[in-house]
C-alpha cells in the first residue's frame, strides 16, 4: 500500500491526510512536534500511525504542513532522506523564502511548492475536515524546477482532491496573497482588538454581532502560531498592503470629519465593484 | 383587515412587509420615493397596494424603513396624520438624532424607536427575504416615552417575528453600534478599496477570495445610499471607533516592522478571546 507522510497535523495537514486516505487509499503516517496532536490524530483516525524519519525513505508522498517559519528546514531534512520518485510538497502561505532556501538542494526537483487556498478559522487536528479543498484554487510555484514525473504526480493528486490549479512565480504569489489574504487577517484581528478594548460589556458584543461584526471578525479567531510566522515571512508585502489600508481608512476618516457626503458615497459606490468580481469571474 | 403602511421598500422594509403579511395577515401598503421599488414590490407580492398619506389615517401599524437621514422628517409627517392607536416604529441604525428631533411631538407616545439587528449585504425590494429577523436582537430605545398600549403592540409584534428584545438609551445604542456594527462596515469597505486599487488582475482576486477575503469584504457590497447617512448621523462615535482602529493597525504595523514576534503573538492571542464571546454568551 502506498505511503504518505504528513508533517504537521493541523487543519490543512489533517484535512489532506483524511482525503488521501479516503480518496486514494494511502497509508497515512503522521509527524508533529506536539505529541498531543499525534495522539489526537490517531484517536480521530486522521493518521494510521505515528511516523519517524525512516518512513520518509519509502514514502510515495511527503506533505509538509508546518507553520511557514519551519517549512524550509523541514524540507531540507525531507529532501535529504527521500527516494528518487517521492513527491514532496508543502502548503505554506508564503512561498518566496522557502523556494529560495531550498533552490540549490540536489533533490529540489522532487519538491512542488504549493499553496492550497483553503482553510477555516479553526486549528489543530480537531479542525481537520473532509472536502475542504473542493473547488478551491491551489497555487503552484516554480513548476519549471520540478521533475516532470513528480509534477505530474502532484497535479494528478490535486485533481483528485477536486482543486483548480494556478501557476505563479513565488514573488507574485507572495505579493498577491498579501493583499487578498494576509491583509484580511490583519484587518480582522485589529477589528476584534478594537471592539474588545472598547466594549467592556461582552453581552453587547454578542447581541450586536449579527450586524456584520461576526463575519468581519471571523478571521480573528485564527491561531497566532500559524499567522505570526506568515506575517514575518511576508513582511515587506504585508507592510505595503497595511500602509495602503491605513491610508484609505484615514482618507475615509477625513471625508467623515468634513461631512463630505458625495465623497463618502463615491468611495463606497466604487468599492461595490468588488461584488461584480466576486460573483462574476470563473 | 388590519393595515400596515411600510415606508421604504428596501431589504428591511420589504422583509418586514413579507412577515407581517404572512404571520399576521396584514394588508400591506407600501410607499417609496423610488417608483421602481414600488413596482418591483407589487410584482414580487411584497406589498398589496401602493400607499398614500390617506392610508396613514387608519393604519394599525406604520413602519419607517427609509435611510436614516430622512427618518425624522418622515416620522414628523406620519405622527401628524395617524390615529390615536397607531403604532409607529422605525428601523434606523442610528437612534439619538431621530429621538431628539421628534421628542416634543404631540404624538411622540405612538412612536417606538427600534433597531432590528438584521440584514444582509444586499438592498432594494429584491433583497427582501423571509425569516430575516428570526432569533435576532431588536434594540428599543426610550420605551418610557411610549404609550403602554402602543409599546405592548410593538413588543407583541416583535415576539411574533421571533426577535429577542433589548432596551437601551439612544446614546448608548449609538455608541455600542458604532464599534460593533458601523466600524465593521468601514473596515470592510476600505479593505475592498485597498485590494481593488492594488490588484489590477481581477481574476487573482476571484481566485484568492477563498482565503478569508470573501467573508471579510462581504459588507463592502452594501449600498452607499444606506451607509453614508448612517456614518454621517453617527459621526462622533464612528470617528472615535475609527481612530482606535487606525491606532491598533499602526501598532500592528510597528510590531511587524520591528519583527517583534512575541508582540505579534500576544496581540493575536489576546484577540482570540473574541471566539469565546461569540460562541459563549446567550
Amino acid at each position: 500500500m502506498k505511503k504518505v507522510v504528513v508533517i504537521g497535523l493541523g487543519l490543512i495537514g489533517g484535512s489532506l491526510a483524511l482525503e488521501l486516505k479516503k480518496r486514494l487509499g494511502y497509508t497515512v503516517c503522521g509527524m508533529d512536534t506536539k505529541e498531543a496532536h499525534i495522539k489526537k490524530a490517531l484517536e480521530l483516525g486522521i493518521i494510521d500511525k505515528k511516523s519517524n524519519d525512516d518512513d520518509l525513505k519509502d514514502a510515495d508522498v511527503v506533505i509538509v504542513a508546518t507553520p511557514v517559519n519551519v517549512v524550509a528546514s523541514v524540507l531540507q531534512n525531507v529532501l535529504n532522506t527521500i527516494s528518487e520518485e517521492t513527491l514532496v510538497f508543502d502548503v505554506g502561505s508564503v512561498k518566496n523564502e522557502i523556494c529560495k532556501t531550498i533552490a540549490s538542494h540536489s533533490n529540489r526537483k522532487n519538491y512542488v511548492a504549493a499553496h492550497p487556498l483553503a482553510g477555516t478559522e479553526f486549528s489543530g487536528p480537531e479542525a481537520a475536515i473532509y472536502n475542504l479543498f473542493d473547488e478551491k484554487v491551489n497555487i503552484i510555484c516554480e513548476t519549471e524546477k520540478c521533475d516532470w514525473k513528480v509534477l505530474d504526480k502532484a497535479i494528478s493528486l490535486f485533481k483528485i482532491l477536486n482543486m483548480r490549479i494556478k501557476m505563479m512565480n513565488p514573488e507574485a504569489h507572495d505579493r498577491h496573497i498579501a493583499y487578498v489574504s494576509h491583509l484580511s487577517h490583519v484587518s480582522s484581528f485589529m477589528l476584534g482588538k478594537t471592539v474588545l478594548e472598547i466594549e467592556k460589556n461582552e453581552q453587547h458584543i454578542f447581541d450586536m454581532a449579527s450586524t456584520g461584526f461576526a463575519s468581519t471578525v471571523r478571521l480573528a479567531k485564527s491561531a497566532s502560531s500559524t499567522w505570526t510566522p506568515i506575517f514575518l515571512q511576508n513582511k515587506t508585502n504585508v507592510l505595503r498592503s497595511l500602509e495602503e489600508y491605513i491610508k484609505n481608512l484615514t482618507e475615509f476618516k477625513n471625508l467623515l470629519e468634513n461631512e463630505d457626503e458625495s465623497g463618502l458615497n463615491e468611495t463606497m459606490n466604487n468599492t461595490n465593484y468588488i461584488k461584480t468580481i466576486l460573483n462574476g469571474i470563473k
